[in-house]
C-alpha cells in the first residue's frame, strides 16, 4: 500500500500548488474521500469491439472500479469507479474548425491524464480546445463524485461533486459542487456552487446561481466528510443493484432488445422496461419500470424510474428521471434531478430542453410545456414560471434577459440553436437516426463489447496498484 | 473470425512442414479438435502478485479459457483452456548446471510461443536445454488435450492427448497419446502411444510400453474426433463444477486453509475437504471430499477424490487419484490414473513412487507397499508385481533389468537418485517445507493473487483475436 499513499500525498501536493492563488487546500476534503481499502476491492474493465479504436496505456496507477472504452493513457493517478470513454476522440486528417480556423489534426487523438485522483467521473468526448487538438489533457487534478468531464482538457483544477465543465478548458480552477460550467476557456476561476454558466464569448452568455441554502438539501460538501444530501442519499439507495451486474464475468438478459439498439452488460435494467428501437443504454446507466422510446438514449449514471420517454430523449450523464412522462425530443442534460411522484407525476411535453442541471422536484402534478427551456431549481409551477421559457420567445431576446436568479445577455437565437445543434448531434452519434443501413452510432457499435478485467497487485509495496499495461489493436 | 481461421491454417501447415519427414498429417486430427465456438466464449486470465515476476505479451492469438502466470510471450498462436506458468524461470546470473559446464544465464529467462496450437496444455518450468537457457520456447507445435510440456522446448512437433514431455527438447517428433517422454534431446522421432521412456545418457534408459489395447480403453485417439476412453470421460462427467469457478470474478471459500498453505480460486473444491499446513492447491485442480495432509500438492488438472494423503504427497499435473489412501511421501506422476473402489481402496504405502503416466484401475482391494516403484498398467495383485520393484531392489539394477514390458539399462541407483532429488525440489518449490520463515515456495507465495480476465474481439474480421497486449510491473 506504500506507494499508492505515496501516490495519493503527491496528487494532493500538486493540486495544492496549482490553487495557490486561489488559496485553497483541497487535503480536508479529499484526503478520505475514498478509503485505500475501496481503492483495491473492485476491478477496473475496459471494453474490446471492432468498432471502436483501441489503444490504452496504465501505468503507476489505481484504476479500481473504472471503466476504459477507445484510447487512453493514464499515469500516476487514481482512477476510482471513473469512466474514460475514448471513443469520440478526433481522427488524423479530420479539419477541426473553430470560428474562422479549419485545423487539420495531425495524428488520431488520445486521452491522457497524469497525476490526478479521478473519483466517479465520467470523462468524455474530445478536446475542444484548439490549442490542443491532439491530447485531450487531465494534469494535476482532482474530481469528486459525480463529477462530468467533459470535451474539457484540465490542468490543476478541483471539481467538487456533481459538477460538470463542458467543452472547457481550464487551467487552476476550482469548480464549485453542482456548478455546470460550458465557457471556452477558463483560468484562475473559483466558481461557487451551484453555478450554472454557459459562455460564448461575443455570442451570448448564460448564468443561473443555485439558492444555496436549497441546493445543499440536494447536494453539500464540506471537509473531511463525503458529499451529502439527496443526489447523493439516491444513488446510495441504488449501490446494490450494481453489486451483481459487476460479480458475474457474463451477464444474460432476458430483456428484449432489438438488433439496432445496445444494453450495455454493466448497466442495471430492473423490470418492467422497455427498450425501443436505436435505444442507447450506457454501463452504469439504472433503468426500472420505464419505456424508453426509439432513439432514446441513457447515458452513464442515469437513473430511469417508473418513466416513459417517447423517442429520441437524451438522457444525459448523471440526469435522473423519476415518475415522469417525456414527450418526444425531450433533452434533459447533465446531472439534472426530475422528480415527479407517484400521484404527482411530472409531464413534460416535447422538443423541451432542461438544462443540464436542472432541479424539478415536485410535490404536486407539474407539467412543462413543450418546446420549453428550463434551468435551476423548479419544485413547483411558480418556480418554472420564472425558471423557463418558451424557446421561441429565448430566441427573441438580443441583448439581455433577466428572471429570478437567471441572467442572460447576447443572442438568445444563437443560444438555442446551439442547445438544438448539440442535441441533433447527440442523438446522431447514439445512433438514434440509424435506419437500417445509414448513420450508425452509439447504439449499433456498442451491442457486442468484449470486457477485459483488470486488477491490482493484492500485495506488498505496490498492493492497490495496477501493473503497467499496453493494450493495442 | 476470418483472421483466426486463417491463423489454424497457417499453423496446421507449418507443423505439417516439420513433421514432413515422419509423413504424418496433422490437419484430420487437429481441424475439428476445437470449434470456432469454443475459442470465442471462454476468457483468459492472468496473475498478478508481487512475489513473482510479470512480464506478459500477447500478439495475434486466440487465448481462450487460458491462464498465464510470470513471464511468457505468445504470438501467432491459439491457446485453448492452457495453463502457462512461467513462475519458474531462470533469472539473469544464476549458474545453469549440466554435466561438466557451469552456464551463466545471461537474462531473465521467458517462455515463448511462436505459430502453435495448445489445447489444455500445461507448459511449466523452465527451459531445461544446456543450448537455449534464456529462452524456453514453443514454436510451430501443436499440443492435444491435457498434454504436458514440462522443461520442455519444442519446435515442429505435434503431441497426442495426455502425452507429456518433460525435461527433452525436441525438433521435429511425434509424440503419442499418453506416451511420457524425458530423454534430453530428441529430434525427427515417432514415439508411438502409450510410451514411457526416460532416458539420460550414459546413466540410464528406461522403456515401458502400454499394451494398446488396454491403453485404448482409457484414451483412444483417432482423426476427425475428439480423444475418446475412460480419462476424458473422467474430466467431461466434472465439467460443469468448474462452470461455476469461472463464472463469478470474485471467489469466496468456506473452508479453512491455513495461513501457510494455499488454494487457487480456480481450483474446484467440494465437500468435505481438509487442507493442511504448507499445502498448495493450483488453478484447475479439482478436490473432493478428500484430506491432503502437511505439505502435500495439488497441480494443476489433478483431481483427487474420496482419498487421504498423509502429507509431502506431489500429485503432479494432470494426475487423477480416486479412492485411495497414500502414506507420507508418496509422489503420482503427470496425467497417472489410480483408480480404487469405495469398497475397495486402493493403498499406497509411504515413499513409493508412482511414475508419471500409471494407471492403477483396481476392482479389488489393492496395496502397493512402501518404498516402491510403480509403472504402467495395474490393475491387480498379478500386473503389480511385474510392474514394481522395491525401490532398493532397484537401485541395485548395475546394467540391465527387464519385467513385461518394461526394459531398463544402466545404473538403478543412479535412476533412483535423480528420481528422488526430483521430488524432493517439487516439494521444496511447492513450499512443503515452509518453516514460518525460510523455504516458501508457491503455498506461500500464491496465497493472494489478483487475476485479470481478457477477452477476444467479439465481432468482425478479428473475431475470436485478442488485442496486443503488454504487461509489465
Amino acid at each position: 500500500m506504500k506507494e499508492l499513499n505515496t501516490l495519493l500525498d503527491r496528487i494532493i501536493q500538486r493540486v495544492n500548488i496549482d490553487l495557490r492563488e486561489i488559496n485553497y487546500n483541497v487535503e480536508p476534503f479529499v484526503r478520505q474521500l475514498v478509503t485505500s481499502d475501496q481503492m483495491t476491492k473492485f476491478y477496473a474493465f475496459y471494453g474490446i469491439t471492432p468498432n471502436h479504436p483501441l489503444n490504452l496505456n496504465f501505468k503507476h496507477s489505481n484504476l479500481s472500479g473504472s471503466y476504459f472504452l477507445g484510447k487512453s493513457r493514464i499515469a500516476n493517478s487514481l482512477l476510482y469507479k471513473t469512466d474514460i470513454r475514448g471513443d469520440e476522440l478526433k481522427k488524423k486528417n479530420e479539419i477541426f474548425g473553430y470560428k474562422n480556423f479549419k485545423i487539420p489534426v495531425n495524428k488520431d487523438e488520445g486521452i491522457s491524464i497524469d497525476d490526478s485522483f479521478l473519483i466517479k467521473t465520467l470523462v468524455h468526448n474530445f478536446s475542444h480546445d484548439p490549442e490542443t487538438l491532439e491530447t485531450f489533457f487531465i494534469r494535476d487534478t482532482i474530481s469528486t463524485h459525480y463529477a462530468n468531464i467533459h470535451g474539457s482538457p484540465s490542468d490543476g483544477c478541483f471539481l467538487g461533486p456533481f459538477s460538470t465543465v463542458d467543452l472547457t478548458t481550464m487551467r487552476d480552477c476550482l469548480i464549485g459542487t453542482y456548478s455546470y460550467v460550458q465557457a471556452g476557456e477558463i483560468s484562475h476561476l473559483d466558481i461557487k456552487p451551484g453555478t450554472l454558466w454557459i459562455r460564448q464569448p461575443d455570442e451570448f452568455n448564460f448564468i443561473y446561481r443555485y439558492p444555496l441554502d436549497q441546493l445543499n438539501e440536494y447536494i453539500y460538501f464540506t471537509a473531511g466528510r463525503l458529499p451529502q444530501g439527496i443526489l447523493m442519499d439516491f444513488t446510495e439507495d441504488r449501490k446494490e443493484a450494481f453489486q451483481r451486474v459487476f460479480e458475474r464475468v457474463d451477464m444474460e438478459t432476458t430483456l428484449s432488445v432489438p438488433s439496432n439498439a445496445s444494453l450495455d452488460r454493466y448497466a442495471v435494467v430492473k423490470p418492467k422496461t422497455r427498450i425501443g428501437e436505436n435505444v442507447l443504454v450506457a454501463q452504469r446507466a439504472y433503468l426500472q419500470n420505464s419505456s424508453l422510446g426509439k432513439g432514446a438514449n441513457a447515458q452513464e449514471n442515469c437513473y430511469i424510474i417508473n418513466s416513459t420517454l417517447q423517442g429520441n430523449n437524451v438522457t444525459a450523464h448523471g440526469a435522473k428521471i423519476i415518475e415522469a412522462d417525456l414527450g418526444k425530443n425531450v433533452f434533459v442534460g447533465f446531472n439534472s434531478f426530475l422528480r415527479g411522484r407517484p400521484n404527482y407525476r411530472l409531464t413534460i411535453g416535447q422538443d423541451t430542453i432542461i438544462m443540464p442541471h436542472t432541479i424539478i422536484d415536485n410535490r404536486k402534478p407539474l407539467s412543462v410545456p413543450p418546446n420549453h427551456l428550463v434551468w435551476g431549481m423548479v419544485k413547483d409551477e411558480k418556480d418554472l414560471a420564472r425558471n423557463s421559457l418558451p424557446l421561441n420567445d429565448f430566441s427573441k431576446i438580443d441583448s439581455h434577459f433577466s428572471t429570478g436568479n437567471m441572467l442572460f445577455e447576447g443572442s438568445g437565437a444563437a443560444f438555442v440553436t446551439a442547445f438544438k445543434n448539440r442535441i441533433q448531434h447527440i442523438l446522431e452519434a447514439n445512433g438514434a437516426f440509424f435506419n437500417g443501413t445509414e448513420n450508425k452510432g452509439h447504439a449499433q457499435q456498442n451491442q457486442n463489447i468484449s470486457f477485459n478485467i483488470i486488477q491490482p497487485y493484492p500485495d506488498g509495496d505496490k498492493e492497490g496498484l495496477y501493473p503497467t499495461i499496453h493494450i493495442r489493436p
